[in-house]
């Protein structure tokens, strides 16, 4: 315990911690069995920016919003920054969308029909207007496309296909712009998926260019597997994009970030420090993708955010040179202990101290719960066709 | 190969095989991100119906229909058993439905509040009644409950009131009819579910009395789980009442049965017959429980139910006096050989003859394709809604 | 973190925490490939019985010392007894083995062979006039009994045989002892195992009788099980023996406890003070099972149970006031934050405080470092054969 | 049915199908918890190859022997190589053992200590000069590395390390010779695995050069992974070495291949048809890499070849064109039909013609069971050492 760091040692590396919302996250979700639905659900994606600069006004952690094309499709997009900018935020990456339309049935970038693949090439190209109209950075593609039985799809064709597809996405991309592709294990389908793991991410990335990158969602990967290697090999070979952080227990769960498994996000957390992958210097970015099926939409991402606040504090408590020691001589419990003596200790009250000393609330669920906002757009925004994922 | 049987020993003990067919199949499914629509889905459980009959006409498999209540709620069951009648086939087991309202966002069976519970008993009381009108023997409760997030629910007053909920209903079932709970693994729930494994099942039916029984639906256990122990295990302990096939490769997939795994199939029929769970005597209901959710609906069916015979003949074919001989010789390559003699036995040729002597067509796949069904309901079913899960 | 209850209020329920600790912790161990030797290890059941009684010495936490028949076997059990005693110790669970026979090579409880199964059983009879030499109350049965391949072993038949075997054993314990079953998903069988699962296990002590309960091994599910759910489950049944604590990534890893995914430990103690599975009113027994591959074995027994007790201090913390306010309310994230709110408190200086108050040292892994034990043991050692699994 | 294919069509294609065998298959082998020792086990390097040269006269398929350094180290290579071909087979891969030293407790390749690295380096290059002695083309690669514990090392650090170590050894091959590389999900390390998955080790690879390559064993993937689906990746990216086949239930479980999912072991087949992986143009080789626990280990290497050489004829008989021209309509079932209709073909009477026709027992099993090599053995092989992994 005497190798702690003290908090005031790693304060100033909290500053600018950055966590993009995904618009998505305050609309309605649930599994294929029911969407429960919640009083005050936005019916725009005006009502879900103001949401999201709601969660920004009270952790000063969330600056920039994530839109789904075509969920957040709007004429004027120009008006759409603004309005943001109005509420406290900018708007971030763009994401795709080839998984509900009829024609994609059985695949869109991949598909064995030259109109359905330049059918969601368009698509994507129309996702590069909308960023050169919002100034954003990352184009975000997940490839929701696979097959659901053996035999049904010829799996090499479709990757040769997809390469195509990508390099001519990528190829219409600005110099400033990214391509940012995300692998899944499984679901939508249930035998084969196109993308199903970083290796094929990475492989198909590689192939693109330097502005093709990868996204880790924590919850796509397979039972078991050690998502912080993954991390730091992707840190390691350039490739490490963005994440999109949840957590799960089974499957792609879309719970809360932290909610499982803390100290596995603790661990993911330590090794993007480790990899360069935190701070001001790194293009790394930080997004949630979660389902509120059940809790509180607002609240639900206020959390979210605050857990992977605190997490960043813990990881950045470890001390590195008593690990490194301990690691160096093969002192396996002391080297262990050393990285739990970080992610036991309790950051919580300097955590809130911080946020007083930035004019934010020293506890960002209390302040919201007693700010009225949830009654406010419960009893205003009535009537109208909430929003889910549409 | 030269200890096999021929298929004319096992021959006989093929009549009379019947594999319920639930209704919902017919419908439309699919995922949380996507429901595909086919045309000529029914709009009507008539509709429903109509198209389990066609695969019963198709291959003598399927003389029953499961309902789902309220999908298939009607004014007057005695008439839609008639009409089934007219069709061929016959109404079977009643599947309640606790997971669809608003109310039970938190639990049904198990939720806090009493009087949540009590309108959840209240369903499966008109389930029951249900039963009564159609004659069927079975109620089936897939509990969808559980919860999202480590403390959000107390596991064991949730399990405690489970009980008492299940007693009260199975208090109000007729001698001749049973209560069937189900097992699975997780979804929609994501931390905890309150019916998640075959002991919890067996456990609960247990305490009810001989008329509850375990529905085991192969595609609700975690990943690795050796399934025909389970069905080896019920049936010693007389707790086996029904089956939900279907397939997976990750979760609770819903794929054809047989399609992803015909050897664990095979392995799980064989340890049936061995623990007396098939035949006239025993009172093991075979069910589908499937999502066509890229493939068309009816032939879905029907390749299912062929994919249970097959493989039904393929384990019947096993010689087990050379099984026994070789297990209790410790013989481990040669009892193997047996089992595996079965199964790579090409049941396909002599079950084509087998149906034509019992007035069926010899490929009911293509039979069904070139009998105009299909097109015929394409043209006729225009207008309405389409029925999903609803 | 105002609902928090504070560490004075749960001290007096620390008092008497009591973790059993394997002999065979102390001997080297390691996986199929290879297993690494250190200095200092035990020859003899002396040398182990006295490493077991350094890490009690150190922490308080562990007067008891599981012995494993016939790995412990002695001549004289009340001279080895009072040797334990002599050390501050005494013996506690024995263990069978029933795994490294040639004769069991087919299984030994459920060999089909009367012979070999009576030799199992007449080591379980062994195992017992031990029991009545040492004083142990647990007679603890793992089943390392299975298959590997499918067709190779009749499952029923083995099942019966076991219910057999188990019932002879069971009967000649005395009214004060206990037949403990432990369950494991899959190794050394890796087709199937004769007791998988929890629900074999509670399946088979239902049928012998009161005394007869079982063993839960943290590292002995599939992938993604809800643990705490069983253990609700069990003492919900009145069947929850013990535990054999331990982590794990993947399979049966055999980890220090809380390594892997403290927050499931902490899961898991919860529920077991929920169910009334801790204290001094409870016959619950906490041991380990782990292997120390790779670091040094006494400090990782010193670090195991120190893991179980603030784990334990944090699941003590828990208002479950509030906790069952904000359940029955559905305030799905105010629940979950009480629960975190207790795991998140670093209850390390105030153990470290309740240490010293009773004679302890403030940081036994400190204290055991500096007091020259491990020295004296690589000094003194020289010689002989160091103990492992045998 | 009718699309199928006849055998005819596919006999010449069965031609020079060659299975490696590895020498340590042979050998006793078994878990942690025990190894059983099975009469007539070889006791030096000749004898395994004797036994290896037993399946290749029985079935024709194994017509090379891959060799473990250190456990096959002969003084003279020449007279190994010359006695293998007295007996009609070949030597084959060299595989390296870095697992095995006390010194490679943390690591070999990996190792933080740059004179462990070199001891590990030098290992290599000795194998390097074994293959020179042996005409061997292959260094396979398993390393057994990593951690298990969090913070135990430094996950970075040690992939670099491992590119280094690589980079050198890779330098020493000859032009004709080349570095496979093999990935493994977990075992002996259960926190981090150095090399965890395909993704891996297809970057160091491709670091290294056009030599270097992949291995992959079929056994060592996270549940649920699509095997199939890696085999098409690392064909499209030119780097599928080679093949360790076994089959598994749960982890590394090393049975025998095709004994836990037949159908996953056809669908692994035809993918390496449909990437240009089989037959006299490809580089691919096929091996076995398993462990004989339970039953005898030459009949078990002759069942493993048979069932490889079986699920190949199989995957042979696929009509393609008939699956290309369903795939390509959307024909979800019939393209799964057309696939399973080959799987489902009994092609075992056919390849007894086919053996006969080449001068090899029509039943390979029952032709070694009735050889008496067994018996001879048996008695012959009395005293000395048995050999396993050493």
């Amino acid at each position: 315990m005497s190798s702690q760091k003290g908090f005031a040692a790693i304060a100033a590396r909290l500053e600018g911690q950055a966590i993009e919302l995904p618009s998505w996250a305050f609309g309605n979700s649930g599994t294929r069995f029911k969407v429960f639905a919640t009083a005050g659900t936005p019916r725009s994606v005006e009502e879900k920016i103001a949401d999201a600069a709601t969660v920004h006004r009270f952790t000063g952690l969330a600056p920039t919003v994530a839109l789904h094309i075509p969920w957040d499709k709007v004429d004027d997009y120009a008006a759409l920054s603004a309005y943001a900018q109005d509420h406290g935020v900018r708007l971030g990456t763009i994401n795709s969308n080839t998984f509900q339309d009829d024609d994609y049935k059985f695949g869109a970038l991949t598909h064995v029909d030259a109109k359905v693949r330049q059918k969601a090439i368009d698509h994507h190209f129309e996702c590069i207007d909308v960023m050169g109209a919002t100034g954003s950075r990352d184009l975000k593609i997940w490839l929701a496309e696979g097959s659901n039985y053996p035999g049904q799809a010829d799996l090499r064709g479709r990757q040769d296909r997809l390469g195509e597809s990508l390099s001519t996405i990528y190829d219409r991309l600005g110099d400033d712009q990214r391509l940012v592709l995300e692998y899944k294990f499984f679901e939508p389908a249930f035998y084969h998926t196109d993308v199903p793991d970083w290796g094929t991410a990475y492989a198909q990335v590689a192939a693109l260019g330097d502005r093709a990158v990868v996204c880790l969602d924590t919850g796509h990967h397979a039972p078991g597997t050690n998502i912080e290697f993954i991390v730091m090999q992707l840190l390691r070979l350039g490739k490490l994009g963005s994440f999109d952080f949840n957590s799960r227990f089974y499957a792609d769960d879309d719970l809360i970030v932290g909610a499982a498994d803390p100290f596995q996000l603790f661990r993911i957390l330590f090794e993007v420090m480790r990899g360069g992958g935190y701070g001001p210097e790194s293009d790394v970015a930080f997004m949630l993708d979660q389902c509120h099926n059940v809790e509180e939409k607002i609240p639900g991402q206020i959390r979210s955010v605050l857990n992977v606040q605190e997490m960043t504090a813990r990881a950045l408590l470890v001390d590195t040179d008593a690990l490194h020691a301990a690691q160096d001589a093969g002192d396996v419990l002391g080297a262990h202990q050393v990285f739990m003596d970080a992610f036991y200790t309790d950051v919580r009250a300097d955590l809130a101290g911080w946020r007083e000393e930035h004019g934010l609330p020293a506890d960002p669920m209390r302040a919201y719960a007693e700010s009225g906002y949830q009654a406010e757009i419960e009893a205003s925004r009535v009537g109208g066709t909430q929003l889910s994922w549409n």
